[in-house]
């Protein structure tokens, strides 16, 4: 086997460093790499074919270990920026009166999850508090199951809903080498692009009952349609908003629930509305919550309709050690008090929108940009060989997130062939960043063809 | 069905609060419980049959709402002490300079880990990163399986691993409504006050055996012997160093891997060493790292030799949000330097040495307490209605258990019958808070007949 094959059939990661490469890598960055490999193992990687360090960050920028600024238009869990005061102050204020757990009577969490639940529709009356978005799709896997009495998961089939062994084992875009469960299903994603029909709700709701006929025939019934409802793996497909009622009638009709995993779409970030299912006028029975929910610190949940909580909660106890912990709340309130107060919510929508109309300008001049598409401050560019055949062109699209790196401004890319470049800046980015963004992506677009 | 029996029937929980109990409480308490219900949900649980509101902490003591001192003999997750200084100011520090994720290159996720791999034997070459204990035993497991190609997990009768899907299905302790998984098989604890055997590693190695007998009689191999090795969720039983070889031997013979979880007994609890399996002169395939780590901060990991992390590691990647990042990895390092450079595994074993004697006079002097169990500052004891005959008397532990609570120091208990005192304070107890204590647990004992 070539060093290449080997290669391939390592673990699929989009914008990955890939250690066969490593004699490209300066002196310096090869040593680190080995040095890395040394420690923390073979399951890690690093982003780009040179891989970057940073030193510092501040707001909308980061600063390589030499002192260069890069515009950060990726990192979505600081998503008010880096190293805000207000989040960070809460945090130091907090941990120096006290961090401790659930299990004693706390007015913090209380405040909060108040303040969180007035985010959500009134049926969901709940929330629980977990430490990452992958404990939080676990917890509500679990629950669901434990709910409806089934093991039946459907989700896309590019997703990616955690890192546990439940979770991995419904997020096909882990690779092939990553065991789907067994009562797991897949459906396509509504991708707006390639798909050609009237009815998108329609049309995903005939591929949602396909699968739970099919688990129907196995002996097994529905748990849960799980759903990131921009698909931001799948490609980024925003624009179906209204689309999902009629696919989650049809999982309501199995028995089933819908679980809306808010980790990559929540928090204000579609500039819209404070959660991404509600571009489509539903309410899921779970919402999963995480990366932005503390600006960096460890800090995840679940919201809840409270029917679906019920049995769960009588048959088991939850505790989660850290989730839900003084500290934890204290970053949760504070971050969330910085999207209200600072309008960040509108912020999105208009700089969004600057973002969208620039990116597709830059589209009409240049060859190669199939499609822009975007809601908000989560924005796909997906680049193709030729307009009419659509085939992908990853390799340009990988060029392009390493050149823009080397022009010092940070994305990546997402889809089953990585073609589409994920634009996901922070929910503080202002019209003079979306320009500075905007000429170096045309520069980089012009240099990579 | 009476309430009684309804309530018996609720997901088990060692010193629980029942909110059928809720009328005992008074006004204040009582609106706390509800509005706590309401907001939370059915599946969180508060301590004590009295709840208890704390309103700041430091060092080893805790502070109620009107100011009243507790001396914290119980919460281990701030190991080295509420709002330890030089933790909080290395987290306050980074939190203000960057917190950003491990596809970037960073010295400090290195940094540390060499410093933590220092502390294991040579074999353990590889340190990982999660949030929390639970996701570190997943992701154990989920590498265990790979690497082995099998799924059985064998585990302690009473073990608990973590609240995943995967590691409470081999958390028994989480009560017969928790499922098990399917191929997970138990074992009984080595029960070193009830279990009458020459040779406790030889009687367990054969009850480990049994169960991989038929693990294989299914058509199914052992991916994994898991233990907490002061099986403190069975009831504490720290006495049996260098007990485990044999057991491991067998669990290698059949093609397994050993799981040391180190989240209760390591970072120098014990005393005598800084890891718990230690004590028995055995180095794990894997072990697992939770609550102490961060002294509050969730963070948490694996260390794992290098030939059980190849295959996982070429086959899949391995991204956790928040594991490892530069925060995560400042607070880690400032708790094992306090615990290195302020002495604390030598004062956890004199001041241990000190409560057990404490308490084994205590036992002299009055009826009811079975035995003594405790390694440094990880302590057990088991009340049994009569010493002859070993039946477990839950209602007086528990009732020492809420006393204590009334006199202002925090314990818990342990244990199927939870009949055993579950003493774990901070690693930085001293001889005056040993005395404080064992002088309030007398009364206790004496308060409570």
């Amino acid at each position: 086997m070539t060093t290449a094959q080997k290669s391939s059939k390592r673990g699929k990661m989009v914008n990955g460093f890939d250690p066969a490469n490593a004699d490209n890598l300066d002196t310096r960055t090869r040593a680190f790499v080995e040095r890395r490999s040394r420690l923390l193992g073979p399951a890690y990687r690093l982003f780009y074919s040179n891989p970057v360090e940073f030193s510092r960050a501040n707001g909308v920028f980061m600063y390589d270990s030499e002192g260069n600024e890069y515009l950060d238009a990726y990192n979505n869990v600081v998503s008010v920026g880096h190293c805000h005061p207000h989040v960070n102050a809460a945090i130091a204020r907090q941990m120096d009166v006290m961090c401790t757990h659930t299990r004693y009577m706390q007015d913090g969490i209380l405040d909060f999850a108040e303040m969180l639940l007035a985010t959500f529709e009134p049926e969901i009356e709940h929330v629980m508090f977990t430490c990452t978005g992958s404990e939080a799709n676990d917890l509500a896997l679990r629950m669901a199951k434990h709910h409806t009495g089934n093991q039946g998961i459907i989700v896309t089939s590019e997703a990616y809903h955690g890192n546990s062994e439940l979770t991995a084992g419904f997020s096909p875009s882990m690779g092939e080498n990553s065991p789907l469960g067994t009562w797991v299903r897949r459906v396509p994603a509504p991708d707006t692009y390639r798909v050609d029909t009237a009815d998108m709700g329609e049309w995903l709701a005939a591929r949602v009952q396909e699968q739970i006929d099919d688990l129907h025939r196995r002996g097994q019934g529905l748990a849960a349609f799980v759903a990131d409802t921009l698909f931001t793996s799948d490609g980024i497909f925003p624009q179906n908003a209204n689309m999902l009622k009629p696919v989650i009638d049809v999982v309501h009709n199995a028995g089933g629930v819908f679980v809306a995993d808010e980790v990559q779409c929540g928090f204000a970030r579609t500039g819209t509305h404070m959660w991404g299912y509600q571009r489509h006028g539903v309410v899921p029975d779970i919402v999963s919550l995480g990366k932005p929910m503390g600006n960096g610190y460890p800090v995840a949940g679940i919201a809840i309709r409270p029917e679906v909580a019920a049995r769960f909660g009588h048959d088991m106890r939850y505790f989660n050690t850290f989730g839900g912990n003084t500290v934890a709340m204290a970053a949760a309130k504070a971050t969330l008090e910085v999207i209200q107060n600072e309008g960040l919510q509108a912020n999105c929508n208009r700089v969004g929108s600057v973002m969208l109309e620039g990116l597709r300008d830059i589209a009409a001049r240049h060859s190669g940009i199939g499609d822009v598409r975007g809601t908000g401050l989560y924005m796909g560019v997906e680049m193709v060989k030729d307009p009419e055949t659509k085939v992908p062109d990853s390799p340009r699209a990988l060029a392009l997130v390493n050149k823009m790196r080397e022009q010092r401004i940070l994305i990546s890319a997402t889809a089953f062939n990585a073609n589409v470049l994920k634009i996901r800046p922070h929910l503080t980015f202002s019209e003079d960043n979306a320009t500075r963004f905007l000429t170096g992506f045309e520069d980089a677009l012009k240099a990579v063809s």
